[in-house]
């Protein structure tokens, strides 16, 4: 009689939902892409998930299907819907979050506060919102993006050439996504959670931190907000997970702009990097919370635990003898950081694992953050 | 090169160390007595721990040995340390766990304050025993009692006489421990966890309250605790600790008598009932506190991350479905409380989970800790 809930996708995501499954007495079942993966503990299978039989298959053994990432086709998404699956989040949610230009478009629709941006489909196209939008622009493939990866700034329109030129033999049309280069003061993300009966839950907003367009750091709450943005960004939160009927846990990454506005930069259906100071930082965290939301179950109180939390990614280290080589060294010099390796072999620059910092004093945090993810550099 | 923690044993406290060991990123394996166990996500291998190739075998595939509870028979433990594996807590600590006829002339031998107590092998020494101390004592079968079984308490040498015959059959001789019965205002558990190579840190002192001889609930720190009291415990646990050369966590389970004295009742040389609190109240939880000792990893800060921490046990539940069918109205009137279950079918009095609240006002945490496991009972 045990709640099951069955994951596609084995990475770090999968895997960190294993420890609230445990604790809470929840069933985890991982479909992963290949053996030995971040989630491998709870993988009950590997399989393609591009392919319909082997995700209907996985889906019998559970009483919700969730996701790792939002890579799973469309097709295949509703093929599960069609044969019964509970599907958190479901395709009509997760198709905002795997095309960019629909996501925009869905946002305008529900007046949500975004750059300027427009569909293009050739250079010419591209050039004329560049010669209204001050000569630079930023240009993104709609589709398969992540970690910085398609996007780039461009001041001309020839300079997305190789990417139409792809797109054109793209079946599913070829226009390329541009918005307003953003003059903003810094990054944040607003995480909420929402059931699919309707509950809906807000992490405190907090700033990211980016680097090579890679989340590098996360303080939560965001320091020295203004309030009223900090309205803003819970009920730009809020909204879209309505909006857009997301379950599950939904990031909203939001520039802040050096005129005190919110505007809406990326979204992720899924547990998210922004959210992962709550594993130490929040009474629940963003994984535990989406085990609840994906079942339908009350949701828990996602306030802070202590002041502040200070999130650090682990980017490479040590490629030669893993991280836990360094174990002792972090273990001795920060006896109150908490670590989170996700079992992959480090290699320079790949996301490998974070820390987590806690406390009162803000410097006291991020310095403690900082010097443990430090200790881990090769 | 992952770190891996090899678990002799499959309960609850086996399943507990798999969260703080993904976390991490130690790779944790269990030899369970059976199939299907609370620690089942875990399990490597089904064997019996009484079986001295079963645990070898098991042995090589991990860095250190481990145990889930102190059953495992000094020669299996004592052929472990001969083929070179890392054993913790050894079997020199391990014996006095498990015979509390040598723990009590050990720690006498340590100066540690304890109840009198004798060695009685009939009822004519029984007798003499009661005779001296108030007609009243505590007899102890020395071997195999856990949560108040292989405890009575008498009023006449005659009451043992059962368990005198039981043991007149026992080739590891005939003795009885026999303890005065202390005049105690309430119950303590102090833990501490030891690394082989000598680090020791405390954490705070708690109050346990059992019902039927089982441990129904635990507030951390001990609320009034007296000051010296508190310095007292830690002496003794940290002293005791030293002492037996015990590596991984200790709790020792302490009486708190009328007139201000700190005596030792028990001993548990691995995680304990009475440090669950920690898993959501301290910055370093006692599971993850045992992995790091065990491995011989600098230990982690046992502080508190609020002022309260209660712990409340499930002790029973809805035989007829589970606990998951309560998990809907506990989260929804306790959103701040945690909830761990054990994967063990409800059964009257069976521990089968507990539930953590934590924050600054006692009176509230109680309330909250209590009120939530109570949706549990049936």
């Amino acid at each position: 009689m045990t709640l099951r809930v069955g994951v596609v996708g084995g990475g770090q995501l999968a895997r960190m939902m294993i420890a609230p499954a445990v604790e809470i007495g929840i069933e985890l079942s991982v479909l992963a892409e290949q053996k030995g993966m971040s989630a491998k503990l709870a993988a009950s299978a590997v399989g393609d998930y591009h392919d319909e039989q082997t995700v209907l298959e996985f889906a019998k053994s559970v009483d919700v299907v969730t996701f790792d990432h939002e890579h799973v086709p469309q097709p295949v998404l509703r093929a599960l819907v069609e044969a019964g699956v509970a599907v958190h989040p479901g395709p009509d949610a997760l198709q905002y979050a795997q095309d960019k230009l629909a996501m925009r478009a869905k946002l305008d629709e529900l007046g949500m506060p975004q750059p300027d941006w427009a569909a293009v489909s050739d250079a010419q196209g591209l050039q004329a919102f560049l010669d209204d939008h001050g000569g630079r622009a930023v240009i993104k493939t709609p589709r398969g993006g992540y970690d910085g990866k398609g996007v780039r700034v461009v001041s001309s329109g020839t300079e997305a050439e190789d990417w139409f030129a792809a797109l054109a033999e793209d079946a599913r049309g070829g226009e390329l996504l541009v918005e307003e280069l953003v003059d903003f003061r810094r990054e944040l993300s607003q995480q909420v959670a929402r059931r699919p009966s309707g509950e809906v839950r807000a992490y405190p907003v907090v700033e990211t931190v980016q680097r090579d367009g890679v989340c590098a750091e996360v303080i939560a709450p965001a320091p020295h907000l203004n309030g009223r943005l900090a309205e803003v960004a819970e009920q730009v939160g809020s909204g879209i997970a309505e909006g857009l009927g997301v379950t599950g846990m939904l990031a909203v990454e939001l520039f802040e702009t050096t005129d005190d506005r919110i505007l809406v930069n990326e979204l992720a259906m899924r547990p998210h990097n922004s959210g992962h100071w709550s594993q130490d930082g929040a009474v629940t965290s963003q994984f535990e919370q989406h085990l609840r939301a994906v079942l339908d179950l009350p949701l828990g109180d996602p306030a802070p635990r202590q002041h502040w939390a200070v999130m650090v990614n682990i980017l490479g280290g040590p490629t030669e003898e893993g991280l836990d080589v360094r174990f002792a060294e972090v273990m001795a010099e920060h006896p109150d950081v908490k670590i989170h390796t996700y079992g992959k072999d480090p290699r320079p620059g790949r996301k490998v694992g974070h820390v987590n910092a806690v406390g009162d004093d803000l410097d006291d945090v991020v310095y403690d953050a900082r010097a443990a993810a430090a200790f881990f550099a090769d």
